[in-house]
This record gives C-alpha cells, structure tokens and sequence, in this order.
C-alpha cells in the first residue's frame, strides 16, 4: 500500500549510474544558494550527494543572503557561458527582493535541469519531448508510472497550483502520453467545495505546503494519494526541535488509500533522482557525440 | 440568458478604435495563409475585415499548398524583420507536412499576436502579464467578465486540451486574478464518466470540434456553456449546402442554462476581437514613446 520513493528512485539512480559510467564527459551540475535557509542547505547538501555517488561532478557557489538580483543574474552568466557546466539549479526559496521568475529565465533553457525557464515550460505545454521537465512533477509522475498505478482516463486531482508543482504535474498528467492522457482538476486555495471536489477523484496530488492539510473526510476508499509537502512542525521530543510532515493526514488518510505515499521517503527522494536524470540529459545533449 | 457575442465583441473593438485613433503609428497586421481551406478563407477574410473598419492596416501573404516548411520559415524572417509590421498570424490549420508548433514558435514574440509561441505559453503559465495570451481562450474569459459571469472559485469544466483553446483558457482561468481562481477541470477525449464531471461543474467550456456533443443529459441546471466550436455540418436546405454548429447540442443544452453562448455569433466574434486587441498591444509595445 506504501508508495515507496526511497525504492524506488534508488531504481532510478542505479540506472542513471550505468548510464553515467558510459559517458565521454563527466556530467557537471552547478548549484546556486543564496543565503542560509536551513531546509535550502539541506536540500542542496543531499543534491551534491546524490550526484556524488552518481559519478556526477557538483559545483556548489554560495551567496549571501544581501546579494543584489543583478549579481545574481552576473553568476548565471557565467555558469550558462561555462562549457564545462551542464546543468544549473538555482536553489529556491530566494530572498523576498530577488524575483524568482527571472532568476529562472535567465537560466539558459539547455542547462535548465530544474525545468523553471519560461521556455521549457512553454514547451511542457506544447507537449514537447525535449522539454526540461520540473523534478517534482516528473518524480510525481515516475512515482505512479513504477507503481503500476492507471493514469490514463483517470480523474486526478491536484490540489496546489504553484509554477514548481501544481501547475506542471497537471500538464504533465493530461498530455496526449502513454503516463498521461489523465482528467486533471486543479483546485487551489480559492476553490469551493474541496472535500466534494477530491472524493470524485482516483488519485490525489496534494502539493500545498500546508501541514496534513488533506483529511479522512476528503478521501474516498480506495484512491491513489501522492503527497509532494515537505513541511516542518514543532515537536520538542525531537534533537532538531522539529519533525517532517507531508500535506495529507497520513495516519487517519492512509487506511482509505489504495496507494499513499509517506513523507519523508516518497516524493523527496524522487525529486532528487529527477535532477540527476535531467543533468545527465543536459549533458549528453551538450555532448552530442559521447 | 444568450451570451451575446457580437454584441459583446462589438464593446471590445469600439474601445480599440478610441485607442488606435490617438495613436501616432498605425497598427499593422500580417497574415499568412497557406492554400485555399475554405473556412480559413472566410476568417482571414474576416479579421482583415475587422482591421480595416477598427483603422487598423493589414497585409495579406498567400502561399501555394506545397510551399515548403523552410519558404514559409523564411516569410515569417522577413516579416520578424520588418519594423512595419507590429503584429504576424499564421492561420491554422496548416498543410500536414509542415510542423504547426515549428512555425509558431518562429513568429517573434513580440509579433505573436495568435499567442501561440512557445515563450508566450510558458508566460502564461508564469502569469506573467506580458505574455500574448491566445485570441479564443482570451475571448472566451471576456466573455464571462462582460456577461457578469463569476469566474473566481466557481468549478470550470474544459472540454478538449488543444494547445489553441483547451490548455491556454485552463492556465487563465485557474491563475491568481479577480478574472481567474476557478477551479479548472480539463477534460478530453480520454475522460471517463465524462457526463458525471461535467454535471459537478459551474461553467462548461466546449472545445472539442465535435457537432453537438455536448448533450443534455452532461449539463446540470442552472449551469453557464461557453461553446467553442464552430463545426460545418450538410444542410441541403442551405445554398452553401452547409451550416455551422457548435460543440453543443444548443436546442436541448440551452433550456438548462442559466447563460449560453449561440454558435454562431458566440466566441467566433470575440476571437477576433481579442486579435485586433493583441495587435494595438503590440504596435504600442513596439513604439514606447507613441
């Protein structure tokens, strides 16, 4: 009944590892924080990691929390320039006075492994195959597809409508694909009705960034429920002071589901194992001839 | 209770003429057509109609069925080069050899006054207000503000993922605008239970290019239709020999609705408004100081 994302996008890197040892050219992701955001050092630590086992090299450029946007642009600059770079992940959240869609696409679109560029979005929506794809919507996606979960004709309901989740896991699970061809609604904070809304649905993609958000009362038996939050809470009984919760009630949710995911351990992971696929297709793309 | 598209397109394009009036630089249009498709005639026609009669100059650029993809690439150079002319339609449906996305995404961004660049969809979904949205998809939005139609938190049912119609008007709907923040459901013809769906929805988008497929026993009372379609079916009885309908089965629907749109004299008209107003957008664009 567990989705397991740990398995599962361990499967995905053993492959990508093969894949990695025959190439010419060494694979190289360049990373980009600014500031220190705990949960941005986490996440960017684990990234660096992950390539590192991968066989892939990691560069890691660390900003402060002050830098102007137009450093900022200037750094990407140089990293889109850099022949030896072939992916570049600017690590959200950034600073309140720095605008994350331009940021995004100032990335080139051929080193866009995070997907966020306008034009790889754009392409998302025209439904081209060489299209950069977000890595949470594609791990969402991987997710169902090595679960053996159905999503053609089915009714999927994502709940959440950001540009890094929400948005592209609905364009995804609707195009014209053998891992597509779903009914998507797209529900969000503004709409009415929620708990109606889910229970018609067979699978629910819940990507709010509000802790156990999705309750007993808005699941039907027997529906998919992939959960993408991450989010802290409170819990003095633990070192850090604080535990990692996903968007659905896991505990009460749960026992309706056909399948569920847990958090941590299911999206997370997946998103990480999407990033490597895409610098590795960067790569190869780079390097047409390895 | 109809949603009356010529009257209501009519407000739009006396307002463009106040504005094209006061401008120092005359708007102008290209349009490019491939063969002789009867019914791309007739809307070609009809936008350079338009123009004229809103002050508005229009070329006309007719290619042979066989041009190539690489002339018409070349036409579309010339006129991204061209600083007369502010605003380049390629009429679709174009010959099958030639790759539809390929050409639309060679039309400059700033002339895309069709909407359908690459780099325009992906600001749609960014919501960024720059993007050129699509004429139809914008049409049909206007025509729920002009009717006094809610849009926000109101379930929306989309029938058909075109990347004309479907997907643009479902990315507009669902953004975080006082004319958006619905609840967007897009539905295609691999929906399941599709009559069930469409019965849990507030408002009804057909956009599938199927005579009369919405029917009676889809629609719930009270429910408002926006019918895309503009389908040519027989009609001996007709000197043409032909009529047009809509995706919707208006006789039996319309009893049921609390508002509808007519085909024709729907949505028709409002696509061509909303081009003329696309192409005042961006001959301002390209003369700042106008």
């Amino acid at each position: 009944m567990l989705i397991d994302g740990k398995l599962i996008s361990q499967q995905v890197l053993d492959e990508l590892k093969i894949e990695v040892a025959k190439l010419a050219v060494k694979p190289c992701v360049a990373f980009i924080r600014v500031g220190e955001d705990p949960a941005s050092v986490s996440y960017v630590s684990k990234k660096q990691q992950t390539a590192t086992e991968l066989g892939i090299e990691s560069r890691l450029h660390v900003l402060m929390d002050n830098t102007s946007e137009n450093d900022l642009l200037k750094l990407i600059d140089a990293f889109n320039a850099d022949k030896n770079i072939h992916g570049i992940l600017v690590q959200a959240p950034l600073p309140k006075h720095i605008n994350e869609n331009k940021i995004f696409n100032h990335v080139s679109p051929d080193k866009d492994v995070d997907g966020f560029n306008v034009l790889n979005i754009g392409r998302l929506c025209q439904e081209d195959p060489s299209a950069f794809c977000a890595c949470t919507p594609a791990g969402v996606v991987e997710l169902l597809v090595r679960s053996s979960v159905e999503i053609q004709g089915k009714h999927v309901a994502v709940v959440g409508r950001s540009l890094i989740v929400g948005k592209p896991v609905s364009l995804l699970l609707a195009r014209k694909h053998i891992h597509g061809n779903a009914t998507v609604t797209l529900c969000h904070s503004r709409t009415q009705n929620l708990p109606a809304i889910l229970r018609t649905a067979d699978i629910i993609i819940a990507a709010i960034g509000s802790p156990r958000f999705i309750t007993a009362n808005m699941v039907s038996p027997g529906t998919v429920v992939i959960d993408v939050g991450i989010n802290r809470v409170n819990d003095p009984s633990r070192k850090a002071g604080f535990r990692i919760v996903g968007d659905v009630d896991f505990d009460n949710v749960a026992p309706l589901c056909a399948k569920i995911t847990p958090v941590p351990g299911g999206v997370g992971p997946m998103t990480v194992a999407m990033l490597m696929k895409n610098t590795v297709q960067a790569c190869k793309r780079q390097n047409s001839n390895t």
